[in-house]
């Protein structure tokens, strides 16, 4: 188990395979299938490698390094992180996830399994998730949105939603099935998404309606600067080389 | 005790009534004033059984067997749930909720107590069920739904929420106040349902209106077949003589 | 320590300052950097004092006399609440927050931190709170309300909401980033607030507009009493001296 750290009170699998530097805590069980790679924490009363109900899901759990899993969530077996993983407190994600580098998933997120995720996406809290959804890179959800995945409930029939790169949905929005955002769009709060989205275009209203382009929307406190994309100006948390390139599209 | 499976870190009240092969998992609370049916599963992190605040609830919290609760979950005393219960993880019932068979709510789902839900129910994740609801049978809520009870809050007067038989109610949707809807119909995602939905239609938006006859929804990719009554189509998770009737009905 | 009351199974650092009588329950975890008064009691399952991120929030968390944490809650250090704070399960306080006597904070409730909360305060569950909010008291927030922000999110510019007192917030609204709602104003059910509200109006729909004032709406069941204000006729939970000043307030 290298040089893992475990509260006294934890119950680790000998299974587990734990990378140097990973710290458990207390009251947290960890099961067989898992893998965590080193220097990441798992916090108090969380429940990792969770057995799956559906047959075909039983793959191992892989967490990448450098995560941070705050207390009391739920990690299923079958799902794949890779480096940088944070979460807030009380995260439950199904298996069958399959994210990139680097995924912020705030407190009370559900991610319900079985859907793509790329990297650095942030998910503030209380985001829930669908099967069957895909989600690009540098993608913002903000709290109470909700993808969905079934036109006719209950059905056996799921279309989940596509989110392209640098796609933002504001909070207590919700994205019909089978709808595609394109990339660097913007749903408005309180939105129902009804119908593909176009690139670079804003949309809000209960069905969504065409607003604006991104790039018309201006800070007020500056001198009429664009506040999208937000690349051009909100850096904190992505990697220098993003950063770089962000800022040599800009200038 | 029976033959029941107590892992030794849960903290079990020897008054607490356990069926045979009853599981409970670690770090797992059962107070004394509980009644858990024979094949069934408490997980970790739950608090089975906690006292009621209201001094007219502390009858014994009574589940059914072949039930199975997911981790971090609380359920309190003096409520009562027929076999086959199945909850996600981190759901609360407060006292006074009285369930039929087969009930299964979601991840996060936050069910009020003073309520009645009829049988194979099912609430997905994050449904917030308020006190004086009255659910009937083959229910289906999706997640982020409320159901209301005060229509001037706040208030000391509550006016529950009626849903009669195989309604559904899409994601993000509110029912206002003493609104009854009937036998079939069906509620849009995203909308607030003020007045009575007549049986077998189709409301949506805010406040909701008439869109069609349930029937009148077809599926895209067969020829012409109805989505509703879903129950023509979705067998999954029904026990067989309920599916039997139903294809009998609509053959 | 007083005559505290710590179940064996809880994790209570030396360095937390507990008042008499206060009862820490099964798996709790209590930080060192927490000062708890006096008859208060911290349930299971509980996190108490998590450290933050924030390096200029690493004050000490103070948790008033008579205060009750349920199960499954998380509290972070540099945190303040006056007496008579109370949860509900699984609530989430960030760092920063500052709230003032007899608290209500619902299950599931997420309140972000660097934010104000008056006296008397009533969240139900689920409620969202953003950094910068600003809420006076005897406010009433009704579930899945979310408080924003970010008016372009994600940015660097925080415009928090302000809610004066006795306003009330009907479910499944949203308030947008620096909205003020003043003294004694409601919000309908799923409302997305847009504008500033005037004191003692109604608005409603998204985005919400004017419906009329409070004192307009009028019990069914009564003989034209007014529901507004609420402090006319509901005093269930607040102390003695509000009542009665209420009282005469309206005689």
């Amino acid at each position: 188990m290298g040089t893992s750290l475990i509260h006294p009170t934890a119950i680790v699998s000998p299974e587990a395979s734990l990378g140097d530097n990973v710290e458990i805590g207390p009251f947290t069980i960890v099961h067989g299938n898992v893998r965590i790679s080193g220097d990441s924490t798992i916090e108090s009363f969380c429940e990792i490698g969770y057995p799956a109900n559906d047959p075909g899901s039983h793959e191992m759990l892989e967490i990448g390094s450098h995560s941070r899993i705050r207390s009391h969530s739920v990690l299923y077996e079958g799902s794949r992180f890779g480096d940088g993983l944070v979460t807030g407190h009380r995260v439950t994600v199904r298996e069958g996830t399959k994210a990139g580098r680097n995924l912020q998933i705030g407190t009370l997120g559900d991610i319900q399994g079985h859907c793509q995720i790329g990297d650095y996406v942030r998910l503030h809290s209380n985001v829930h998730i669908g099967q069957q959804s895909v989600i690009g890179s540098y993608v913002w959800i903000f709290p109470y949105v909700v993808l969905t995945n079934d036109k006719h409930p209950p059905s056996e029939i799921l279309n989940g939603v596509t989110l392209e790169d640098y796609v933002v949905i504001a909070t207590m929005s919700v994205v019909l099935p089978g709808v595609r955002i394109k990339e660097g769009a913007l749903v408005g709060a309180h939105s129902s998404v009804s119908k593909d989205v176009e690139a670079n275009s804003v949309v809000a209203g209960s069905p969504a309606k065409f607003i604006c382009e991104t790039h018309e929307i201006k800070f007020k406190d500056d001198a009429g600067t664009s506040a999208y994309p937000w690349r051009r100006h909100f850096h904190r948390g992505y990697p220098p080389e993003a950063v770089l390139e962000w800022i040599s599209e800009f200038s």
